[in-house]
């Protein structure tokens, strides 16, 4: 085992973000294609040191080393654990291709304006203005998801079969801490559809059972 | 040249946002690997319609066509262009998936907190508090700059050898209006390096051909 490929995570995280800490999109591609790895885990309640920030340069999680890359960004690090597994990116060119385009809209299209309405609420909450900004960028969120819902249509995944879009896609919207997701029947489905393989569930529980370490005001 | 691959693009906008369209990103990438492409050019006035929206699902641009793929996403299409051109993405695992890495980052890790407070103070401006809002956003905008900055060091690009990850965040650099990236002094030296590029310059000139359409008021 001491040559499994190495992803990181927090050996502890509030109750509130357990299950969403964006390792578990990595761990759910693993998964997926039977590749065994092992967690190398850190404290997310300070810097990481110097050492990290050479493999990881915002001085998150998830990074990724195997005998080959050492690596970060989580869209990338799927991309990497897809190349030569057919059933999480298709070969077909067509395919393959709509595939990444979706992985990339995940980070770029979706990610963005649905975290802003949170980010404001949240960090900004003892602004007066904080309400009524997020409610502004919280309809520019609606927008997008509408267009996301559009082009999903009666399909049951981005691209017709499972791939490392829908592992992003669907943990993206673990940022909506509004609801709007909500309000998309044609996306809930969809993400539930997502969240109901065995391999997802596997991926949590293996990211919860890593949350090892004492509470912050116990050490 | 009725099989060249195929670009989308805007034929008129606002002089503002010109040589900061996002198809200069792919046109870039056309120019240093030397593979010629037609533009389709879109009304940016008015929604492109339906068979548009099958290709972007959110109705932007660049789009891209060619003989076996139909792809949306810029830093999708730029991983397209790169496939099988050491120029722009070296065939060295390590460095090849560094560089992708990188890629993401420009979209997900410096491109939201960059556009964040431009997007506040923009599109916001006649609320009372779009200016404290876009200030405080913009101090995690500096953060992200800093640590961009300290993981590009002394090197000339992101990897070392120039790759579609400085492309990307040469560009993204583009969505900064309140003058954060101006605060780094490594950040401008870098994105001056790359701009510098004759590629670059052949890009720019295209897109700015391009806007061909009349203005709207007159149409």
């Amino acid at each position: 085992m001491s040559d499994a490929p190495v992803l990181t995570a927090y050996g502890w995280v509030p109750k509130s973000v357990r299950g969403k800490v964006r390792d578990l999109r990595i761990r759910w591609a693993c998964e997926e294609i039977g590749l065994p790895y092992r967690t190398h885990l850190l404290d997310a309640t300070a810097p990481r040191g110097e050492d990290y920030v050479r493999w990881h340069p915002f001085d998150q999680v998830p990074a990724w080393r195997d005998d080959e890359v050492e690596m970060f960004e989580s869209g990338a690090i799927l991309l990497r654990l897809a190349e030569g597994h057919d059933r999480l990116l298709p070969t077909d060119p067509a395919v393959r291709w709509r595939a990444i385009s979706w992985l990339f809209a995940a980070f770029s299209s979706i990610e963005p304006p649905l975290a802003i309405p949170t980010i404001i609420k949240v960090f900004n909450r003892d602004q007066p203005w904080a309400e009524d900004a997020s409610r502004i960028r919280a309809d520019f969120a609606r927008k997008r998801l509408r267009r996301l819902a559009d082009a999903l249509g009666e399909k049951d995944y981005l691209v017709g079969p499972f791939t490392i879009a829908d592992i992003a896609m669907s943990t993206v919207f673990l940022v909506d801490s509004l609801d709007l997701v909500e309000e998309q029947p044609v996306l809930v489905a969809y993400r539930e559809r997502c969240r109901s393989r065995p391999a997802f569930a596997r991926a949590l529980d293996a990211q919860l059972a890593d949350f090892t370490f004492d509470p912050p005001a116990t050490r």
